[in-house]
C-alpha cells in the first residue's frame, strides 16, 4: 500500500509538473505571439484569398453580382477553416451603378479641347444625356463658395481643387481635411446655382487616376441635385493652370450613373466559441464591399482577408480562445454603412456582450500599430502590452478612432480599435482603378494579420 | 547724458532680447526638424533627381557609360544647389559586362525542355560558347557540399536552393543567412568538381525575376573558375519539384559575361563648410553605381538622392551647420567597394577628422529609424534624441552596422550609422530588373531624406 501510494504520488507529481510545464510553454505571451507571426509569414492564407477576391471576382460595389460572389466565396473559405459557426446576416443595401465610362474635356477656345480623366462620385446623379457644358470656376474648398457668392457661381460648374496637405505625416489627416468638398461639394454648390461639380481626386500623388468615393445630397429634392465627378490630380493641375491663363474656359462632362432601389445583401460572419467565457464577444473585421474602379485589394479586401486570417492563425497555432472570437465581413461600408449598422442593431437586440472590436480598413501595408477608442483605464492596460509588439516593429499605440463599420457598436463597455498600417501609399490607390492586387505586398499583408491576431490573443487572455 | 544712456541701455536690452528670442526660435529642435520634414514633403528635389537617374540614365554598373553619366548629372545638380564645394574624387573601378542575355533550360527527357529565367552573377566567368549541359544536383546551402562530397558533385551543375527565411522580420537578416551561396557558391562547388552553379535568387517573393549580385572566386586561378548564375524563385521552385520527380534532369545554361581591365571612375562629393568647427566632418551618402538589370532606383539611387537632399534641405530651411557637412556618392559599392575604400584612404592621408558617417543603402521605403555603430556613451546620447523623431513615426534606434561604403572609415572616434527603412519589399526589387523608379513612392523617399537631415542636424548641433 505504502509503496503503491508513493508511486501514485510520484506519478501525480510528474503529471502535474509535465502539465504545468506544457501549460506554461503554451501560454507565454512572447512565445504565442511569435508562433502567430511565424505562422502568418510562412503559412498564411490571406494573400491567396485576396488574389481570388481581386482577380477572380474584382470590384465589389454594394448590390453588384461581384459583391454577392464575394459573400459566397468568403463564406465557403470560412467554412473550410473548421470554425464553430459561419453564417450570413441579411442586410438591405443601396445599389448605385456607374454606367458607361464618363467623358470630359475642357475647351480653351472653340474647337480646341483637352480630354481629362474623370469618374462619377458614388451616389451622384447623371448629367443630362447630352452632357453639361458650361463655364468653370475654381474654388479652394467649400468655404470659398460663400466668398464668391451666387453671382460668380450660378450657371457654372464648380471645380473644387483644394489639395491634400503633403506635410501631414498621417495621410488620413490630410484626407479628413479636404474630403468635405467631395462629400458635400455638390449639395453646397447647388445652393449657389452651380450646374455640376468637378472635385480634385483625394490623392497626394500626381497621376492620371480619378478617385471616386461617396457623396451625399442630404435630403435635397431629386430635381435639385447636380452631378459630381472626380478629376485626376494631373488633370486638376492642368485645368487649374489653364484657368489662370484663360478664365473663360468651358468644361464639358457626361456621366450616366444611376441609383436603383435597395437590394438584399449580407454580412458574412464566422466565430470560434469561447471555452470559458463564450458570452463575451471579441469582434474583428473589414468591409467586403469596395468601389467599382479597381479590384478593392487595399480597400478593403486586405482587411477582410486579414480578419479571416486571425481565425486561421488561432486554428493553426492551436490557440483555443476563452472568449468568443468573431470575424465580420461588413457589407456596404463605402456608400451606406448598412452592414455596420445592421450588425450593431442585431447585437443589441440579442443582448450580446461585445468587449472588443477591431477593424482593419486602412490598406494592407506594413502595420505600424493600433488606435484605440477606450477609457483611460483600459488604454493603460493596453499600453502594458506594447513591448510585446516591438520585436515586430509595431510601435504605434495611440488613442484614436476604431473604424467606420465597428463605430455603431460604441458604448461605454466596449473598446474599439483600428489597425494602423503605414499610410504613405494608401491614397495612391484608394477608390481608384489603381487599387489592385499587384499593389499589395504579401509580407506586409501577413504582418498586419499577425498583429491583429496577437492583439486579439491578448484581449482574449486578459480581458478588460 | 543720463537720459541718453538710459535710452541706449534700453535699446541694447531690446536688441539682446529680440536676438535671443529669434535665436531661440530658430534653434528649437522640434521646430527645425518640423521645418526639415515639411520642406522635404513639399519642396523636395530627390524624387525628380531619382526620376532622371532612373529613366534618363538607367542602370549604372561600375565602369559603364551610364555610371559616368550619373557622375556628370549628380555633380551638375549638386553644383546648382550653391553649396561651398563640389568635386570628383578619382578611383579606379572594375568593369564587368553581362554581354548578350543569358539562356537556360532544363530537360526532363531528351527533347522535352522548360526554359527558366536566369542571369549571370556579377563577376562570373562566361560559360563555354556552346553553353554547359550537365546533370544538376540541388543543395540546401554551402554546408551541404561537404555532406554530398565529390562523388555526387563532380561533373554536375550545383543548384543552391536555400531559401530566405520568411519568419525573420528584418529581411536583411534573412538575406545575410543565405547570401554566402551566391557569393562563394561557385568557388566552393568548384572544389568538388562542379561545372557551374545556379543559385536561387535572394528574394522572399515568388516571381519571375532573377536577381544578380556580387560573387567572388577569391584568388582562384582563372582556368579553375566555373560560371555562376541566379535563377528566379518561381523557376527555382519548379526546378526543385521537377528534380524530386526525376533526379536525372539535365540543365543547360549559357552566358557570355566578361571581366575587363579596371577603368577610371569617380566618387562625387559636395559640402557645406562648417561655420565654427569646419574641421569636424559629418559625411553621408549612398552609392551611385548599381547593377545593370533594373535602373537601380531603390539600390541605391534612393540613397544618393536622399543624401543630396540633405544639403538641399539645409539650404532651403536656412540652416547653417557649425561643422562641415559633406555628401559622398560612392562609386562601385556593388562589385568592389573601391569608392568607399578610396574615400577612407584619402580622408586618412589628409588627416581629416570625421565625427559621424551616415549611409542610406536599404531602399527608398518609409524610414523606420537608424542603426548605430558607436560606443555605448555615444549611443546613450543618440537615444536622447529619439523622442524628436516619434512624431514622424521613426522609432527604431538600435545598435547595428552603418553601411558598406562608410565601413572603411571606422575607427574609435567616429560614429557610423545607417538609415533603416521598412525592409519588407526590399528584396522584391534588389538587384533585379524589377528595381525601377515606378516602385519608389515619393513620400516614402522624402521622409527618409528628412529623417537623415534631422539626425545630421542634431549631430551637427550637439556633436559627440
Amino acid at each position: 500500500m505504502k509503496n503503491s501510494y508513493r508511486v501514485k504520488n510520484k506519478l501525480t507529481l510528474l503529471i502535474v509538473i509535465t502539465f504545468s510545464y506544457l501549460g506554461f510553454a503554451q501560454i507565454t505571451d512572447q512565445e504565442q505571439i511569435k508562433k502567430i507571426y511565424d505562422t502568418a509569414l510562412s503559412q498564411g492564407k490571406g494573400y491567396d484569398w485576396l488574389n481570388y477576391l481581386s482577380n477572380q471576382i474584382g470590384g465589389r460595389l454594394s448590390g453588384s453580382i461581384q459583391a454577392q460572389q464575394a459573400i459566397d466565396y468568403t463564406k465557403a473559405q470560412l467554412d473550410s477553416l473548421g470554425v464553430d459557426e459561419v453564417w450570413l446576416q441579411p442586410v438591405m443595401v443601396p445599389k448605385w451603378v456607374r454606367g458607361t465610362p464618363e467623358f470630359a474635356y475642357f475647351e480653351t477656345t472653340p474647337g480646341v479641347t483637352t480630354n481629362v480623366a474623370i469618374c462619377a462620385l458614388g451616389g451622384s446623379v447623371a448629367t443630362p444625356q447630352q452632357g453639361i457644358k458650361a463655364g468653370i470656376i475654381e474654388v479652394d474648398g467649400i468655404e470659398q463658395l460663400t466668398v464668391l457668392g451666387k453671382d460668380k457661381i450660378e450657371g457654372k460648374i464648380v471645380f473644387f481643387n483644394k489639395p491634400m496637405d503633403p506635410t501631414l505625416i498621417n495621410t488620413f489627416s490630410s484626407y479628413s481635411n479636404c474630403v468635405d468638398q467631395r462629400y458635400a461639394g455638390a449639395l453646397e454648390a447647388s445652393k449657389f446655382g452651380a450646374l455640376g461639380v468637378i472635385v480634385r481626386s483625394m490623392n497626394l500623388r500626381l497621376d492620371d487616376f480619378p478617385h471616386t468615393g461617396s457623396m451625399s445630397y442630404g435630403d435635397q429634392l431629386v430635381n435639385e441635385r447636380i452631378p459630381a465627378a472626380a478629376i485626376s490630380t494631373n488633370a486638376a493641375d492642368l485645368l487649374s493652370t489653364s484657368l489662370k491663363l484663360n478664365p473663360e474656359i468651358k468644361f464639358y462632362f457626361k456621366q450616366n450613373c444611376k441609383q436603383f432601389d435597395d437590394v438584399q445583401s449580407f454580412n458574412v460572419i464566422a466565430e470560434i466559441k469561447g471555452t470559458s467565457k463564450p458570452d463575451e464577444i471579441i469582434v474583428f473585421g473589414g468591409h467586403l464591399d469596395s468601389w467599382d474602379l479597381g479590384d478593392g485589394a487595399h480597400d478593403d479586401g486586405a482587411g477582410c482577408v486579414q480578419s479571416m486570417e486571425v481565425l486561421n492563425l488561432f486554428k493553426k497555432t492551436g490557440y483555443k480562445p476563452k472568449r468568443t472570437v468573431r470575424v465580420v465581413l461588413f457589407m456596404n461600408e463605402e456608400n451606406g454603412l448598412r452592414g455596420g449598422n445592421k450588425y450593431a442593431e442585431v447585437a443589441a437586440s440579442q443582448n450580446e456582450k461585445h468587449i472588443f472590436a477591431l477593424e482593419s480598413d486602412s490598406g494592407g501595408f506594413t502595420p505600424r500599430g493600433f488606435s484605440f477608442d477606450s477609457t483611460d483605464k483600459d488604454f493603460e492596460k493596453i499600453k502594458g502590452w506594447k513591448s510585446l509588439f516591438e520585436p515586430y516593429l509595431v510601435h504605434y499605440f495611440e488613442k484614436g478612432s476604431g473604424g467606420a463599420d465597428i463605430g455603431p457598436l460604441k458604448n461605454e463597455d466596449i473598446v474599439l480599435a483600428g489597425l494602423r498600417p503605414d499610410s504613405q501609399r494608401y491614397f495612391d490607390h484608394h477608390h481608384s482603378e489603381n487599387d489592385t492586387f499587384d499593389q499589395v505586398n504579401k509580407r506586409e499583408l501577413e504582418l498586419g494579420a499577425a498583429s491583429m491576431a496577437s492583439l486579439i490573443y491578448l484581449v482574449d487572455k486578459y480581458g478588460f
